[in-house]
Parts: structure tokens; sequence; C-alpha cells
């Protein structure tokens, strides 16, 4: 069975497995497309520690493509992450041009600039709006982009600025254009996939479900957090562009307590510094000071498995 | 086709209309039930104005059963408002008996004394608490009800405590019980339907979508405005007991501005004035002074139609 995402990004299944901070590296990434499905490296893949340099952090992401490449044929993709300057932009799509990442995922920015240089090298883009509207969904498609990822408030971490669940949010954006769409949000079992394909979508982008396997890098901690975790349990306060989304940890919670208390977003966003935060939570599993970024459709995962048996499970339908 | 919940609720088609309080009365309520769904009588059905009698109260609710009948011969509900010193809810309960309607709605408060009289009249009991969680739905059954709704946070009006979306909801619930499980919040259309299946519900309960038909009692202007509406256009903003979701309208508008401004629940509740605003809103059009309590799955709703188009459509998997 393939369909247009699947052969848009010449893969087996139509699923994505987020470009996740800090909690991806080469071993993981490499699982995920060789069972079938699309790999990214995510922001800080396979690092411990943050560089403030662009060239270093360039070169940090070759390193790892490099060595994806030496564990999977498959391919797999990296974030361009577009931020203001675009200083940490260019250096990024140099690697993948030079290194022939045969996907990228864009976030927000849709500029020509970025674009073109991907569009010349044949290197298919999957862009996924921090908030999916009707309105950026048409300008992508107008763009060239390849695939549209539609992010319903069923996410973790950083979630969407308007408050619409995944639910909603797919059928809306599927009547908007005419390029495949994929369902972010709340994809924690075979269930989730089929619910998003009758819903319009045409592939799955999925996080939270990635992060209790074997060989995610997330610390163990975390991962028995999740297993044990349902819906119920995760904590939402106002922070930075928005709304953040996340387990319950010391920190978590008095980020929440504060935004009860009348704390401007600025004031929660400070607090949480940022992708160090979720470093500090996820990657060495300190729940005192760092937070940790998790959807509502983790409530069916019920234990650690290899990155396999989680393709294979959500995709079962796939064959 | 039939399943558990067409079994219980001796309908043809598992789909309820949600019993939303002003814009219910007989005529809209006998054509769902008359089209193979449960259609339901919310509050103040049939009514223009408010009393603060319980017995004038269900003695209205006695006229409009009797006229709902003089309509269908199919089942139809009444809604067991359970309000904290049960009042309201007595005459209701005897009325309920003595007009034998078939099928009830509880909504939060699991009462022995209430459900005895209910169980003893072999009356179908639906239960659909604001906020659907894994130890209310365990205790409701328990109590021996027939039905749960699960109900996302992608629903209209005042919408539940925690922010989880359908998509997430209804598995969640799934796995916590038995009983048959219905799906609300975001229906809009057949892929709703088909998603809420996929998902593990048994069946849907739908409000917004019912209103812009040709026998619903809102206001012509209403209608239209959620014809012309996308999820995008909906307002939210916090207040009694949590959040509520509105179209634009001057008041509207103004909650989302004092809850940014740091307002109480309290104090956006005290303008909304309950009841009133939504029967100014919606049955009366007024966009001034009154909200228009609308979920995210209306972007699909592009026409006025007839209630049996609305079934026929949403349910054309089940005939």
């Amino acid at each position: 069975m393939t369909n247009r995402v699947s052969e848009i990004l010449n893969i087996k299944k139509p699923i994505i497995q987020g470009p996740m901070s800090w909690v991806t590296n080469a071993e993981f990434v490499a699982a995920v497309s060789n069972a079938g499905g699309l790999g990214f490296l995510g922001p800080n893949a396979g690092q411990v520690d943050i560089t403030r340099s662009p060239e270093i952090s360039a070169e940090r992401m070759r390193t790892e493509i490099q060595k994806t490449k030496s564990l999977t044929n498959n391919p797999f993709g990296i974030p361009v992450i577009v931020n203001r300057d675009l200083a940490y932009t260019w250096p990024l799509i140099e690697t993948v041009i030079d290194e022939k990442v045969p996907v990228v995922l864009v976030n927000d920015t849709l500029d020509e600039r970025i674009f073109k240089p991907l569009k010349e090298n044949n290197i298919k883009i999957v862009y996924r709006p921090l908030t999916p509207t009707i309105e950026n969904a048409k300008a992508a498609e107008k763009f060239g982009v390849d695939v549209y990822v539609a992010t319903g408030f069923d996410e973790g971490g950083t979630v969407p600025e308007r408050v619409i669940g995944t639910f909603s949010i797919v059928p809306m954006i599927v009547d908007a254009i005419d390029i495949p769409v994929m369902a972010a949000g709340g994809i924690g079992d075979v269930r989730g996939v089929r619910a998003a394909f009758a819903l319009g979508a045409e592939g799955v982008f999925a996080g939270s479900v990635f992060i209790p396997t074997k060989e995610n890098p997330a610390a163990e901690k975390v991962k028995h957090m999740i297993v044990d975790a349902t819906a119920e349990d995760l904590l939402l306060f106002r922070t930075l562009p928005a709304y953040y989304r996340s387990l319950p940890t010391k920190l978590a919670n008095k980020l929440v307590e504060m935004d009860k208390q009348g704390a401007s977003r600025e004031e929660t966003a400070q607090l949480m510094r940022g992708s160090i935060g979720m470093r500090i939570g996820m990657l060495e599993g300190n729940t005192d000071d760092g937070y940790i970024s998790i959807g509502t459709g983790i409530t069916p995962i019920k234990e650690i498995r290899t990155v396999k048996e989680v393709v294979d499970t959500l995709m079962q339908d796939f064959n």
C-alpha cells in the first residue's frame, strides 16, 4: 500500500518521526528509517551541550548525518530551523545539500531564499508551522511545499497558538489545499493513525510515542514516566509563544502556578530557559529543574518498545 | 448495521443530538429522532424566557415532551440536570417517569437517589460529565450508566476543564471501561464520525452541526454565522468552571480581552450572565450582548440543511 506521502518521501510507511530537540541521534533516527518510516534528526541531535556558533552547530549536524547514513540506506531528514536572522539556517542548508539529505522540515517562515536552493537540489520540503492556518497552508502550497503537517493542540511541548484539536484541524487543512497533509498531535496507537486517515490525512507525524523506545536517547527515567502517565497527568501553562505542555516536574508545577498567579508569558518563558530546560528534563531526567514535552496521545503507551515495534504497530495497515 | 449504542438506545443510527440550552424544541428534536438518531430536548426547550420555579420548569418540559411525542414515534431524551440542591432534578425525574421518556442524560453527579428511580423504570442513562476522566468513567460504569459520552476540548460552549482534544480523550476512556463510549466535540462531517469510530467510540454526540438546520430554533443570523465561520474564527476565554468557546460577538470579544487583562473566572462568568447570555446570542441573534456556543468541528459546514440531511450525511456508513 502506497500513497502520495510515501511516494513523495520515498518511504514504505507514511509516518514521520518528528525532529524533537535533544532526544534524537543517528541510531534512533536510522532505526525509524530502517523500519520504513522517515526518521528526522532534531535540533542538537546526538549532543549533550549547546553551541552558540551556527557553523559548529551545522558541523555537529553533519557528523550526525554521516553517522545516520552509515546506519541506514533509507531516506531521513533534518529540520532547517528558520529563525529571525537566518544565521543558523544558511550553514544548515549548505550541509543538507553537501550531504544530500533527501528531506528537510521547514517551520513557520516561507522564504524564497531558503526554498530556491532546496528545490534546485531536489530536496523534499515538509512544512510544519507552529499554528496551522488556512492562510499559511495555501501559502505553503504556492511556495512548492511537498507535504504539509497539520498539528493539533493534542501535541506536546510548544503547542499551536490556536486551541484547535487534531480532530478539528486536520479536515480543515485538508479542505484548504491539494498537497498531502499529515496529522500531528495525539498519535499514540493504531487507532490514532486510522482516525488521522479518516479525517483526510495521508500520513502521520509522531513525536511522543517514539520517546519511550529502546533506541531513543531520552533518560530512562523519562521513558518510564511516559509509560506510567496518562493524558490526565499532563500540565499546560501559558508561555511564549502561546502554551506549553509538559509531564509534571517540579519546574512545570511552578510554571503552572506562576501562570495561575498572573505571570506574563515572558516571565514563564524566562524560567523555562528554552532548549536548556528541555535538555535538563528529557535528556538528563532532572525532574526538578527541567520540563518534559509530551502530547496527550500517550495514554495507550504501556511499555518501552523498540522503534521497529512502534512503527510496525502504528502502521499495521500499511504493508 | 447496528451496534451496542443503537441497540441500547433503540435507535437506527448511533448519533445523539446534544441537549443544547435554548436551541432545541419539539419539532427539531422529533426531526432528529425521525431521521434515525436520538433527539434530545435541552434546557429551556421551546422557551423564550426563564422561570426560576423548578415545578414550572418541569411543566414546561412536560408540554414539550408531549409535543415531541405527537411528532415522532421514535425514542428521544431529556437531560436530568443535576445541580447542587437537586431542586430542579426531582420534578424532572417525575416528569420523565410519568411521560415514559425512554432516555435521559445525566451530567456530573452520580447519585444513587437519582439513578434508582430511573433504573426501576427502565430508563436508559447517558452520562456526560463536563470533564471525562478515567475515574468518573469507572464510577459511571459501576453506577449502571448505559452509555458514556467522552467530550473532547474540540466542543463549543463550556468545554472540559482539562485541555484534552477529542482525538486523545476517546481512546483513553474507551480503554478504561467496558460500557459503550460515544465521542463528542468536533463532529462536523462524516470524516469526524469515521474518526470517532476509528478511535474506539461506538457512537457520536453532536451539537454545533445541528444548529444550522432548517428545524433548529436558533436565530437565522446565527445559522448563517456558523455556515460562514471556520474553527479559526472561534474565541476561547477563561471563565467558570474552566473555559468557554464562542463565535465572535461584541460580548465574546470583551470576555477575551478581560481574560487577557487578568480578570478572574468569576468576573468573566458574571458578565456572561449564564444561560441568559446564551439565549440572547443564540436564540435572539443579538451579537452585542450575547454569546454563541460553537465547537471547532464546524469548518466543513457550508450550508443550512434539514436535520435529516445532516443525519443522513454524518451517518452514511450506517444503514
